[in-house]
């Protein structure tokens, strides 16, 4: 791994050259990169739709491999849909997660399946 | 920003603490982290659904806000996903761009809506 | 209950007059419509996603009313895009149901999670 | 069409002596149909996703075939999922446009996106 790098600054960058490249802007307004990505959040569902929860956590080499793939399809149109909006996906994900923290506070909502 | 750093492992890295502070890894199979992805990548849609192209590309400050907040969910539940699963998110990620570009050359789909 | 009426074109009829009381046709496009009975079954699962597979077949009372509800919406998108999309949605489920049957014999996948 | 029978109840007859043949009510728990539901439409609304909405409105005969399927799927598996929650569809769907109408009085909302 390079160091002193953001994954998702790279990721962004990469994926505005390929869109470039390719004249593909023209399709990627917002509504149909949501729709793009929740398609492949949907491919990614798929494989775990008949499976028991202990099974999902214990994926065949093959399907391990498939779902790795999906993961990193979503992440691609998320990313690409985070630059068509002007959203720092970074700095989202961070301010995010202190939100959370004072939503959930662990004290409060410990071992509980109301929320996640 | 902190350079050196990589932001997906960061990320990662606070998602463990913050399920592991709440007692939550017992939810927090592949199968049910892939449906609360899902679940918030169509409350980022729902923003969408009743606006043009053009108008999703042009937000009010406060939809602007509001989606930003999903996308966050989106990626934190993605990287949550991926760590329970021992997917290595950014490395798929790249990966996977190098295997869209082959699978897509730019001189073969210039312009076409076909994929992407 | 109205008996000798086709449920769906009893719910295609009163989808229509609504929409057109309303001036909302000009929304309706397969497009949007398929994101948005999209987001319904996204809120419909919602309700499961932190569930067993047991405990979901055992709701609240509370939970079952609001499922009930989420499921409504569901089937009226449904609908209402099928007859933007000119689909005779009770020939093509009997149809694919056909298809289904010699697709998956029953002596062949019985009681296999391969499909369903 | 025969008349004096219900699409619904029909469909649900169906589809429960599908199961059955096939021993494939252990897998058809609601959160997993209610995960089965959401793929069939994500793979309903992948052909829209880099269309414009007049092209929605238009399809070629090869994606209006492939799309009526899709429609027939996502109705399948939403009357199982009602049928193993014990909802009366029908009823449901009925109930939810008389609340709707009274949600979204004609002469307030009209020719507004804001809903629907």
């Amino acid at each position: 791994m390079v160091t002193g790098e953001s994954d998702l600054l790279l990721l962004r960058d990469r994926l505005r050259a390929f869109a470039a490249e390719r004249d593909w802007e023209q399709f990627h307004s917002p509504k149909n990169l949501s729709m793009a990505l929740m398609v492949e959040v949907a491919e990614l569902m798929e494989h775990f739709q008949w499976l028991t929860e202990a099974q999902s956590a214990d994926l065949t080499p093959e399907t391990q491999q498939a779902v790795s793939e999906e993961l990193a399809d979503c992440l691609l149109y998320l990313v690409r849909l985070s630059d068509r909006l002007g959203v720092d996906l970074r700095e989202a994900a961070l301010h995010k997660l202190e939100k959370n923290a004072t939503k959930y506070p662990a004290e409060q909502v410990r071992g509980s399946a109301k929320k996640r």
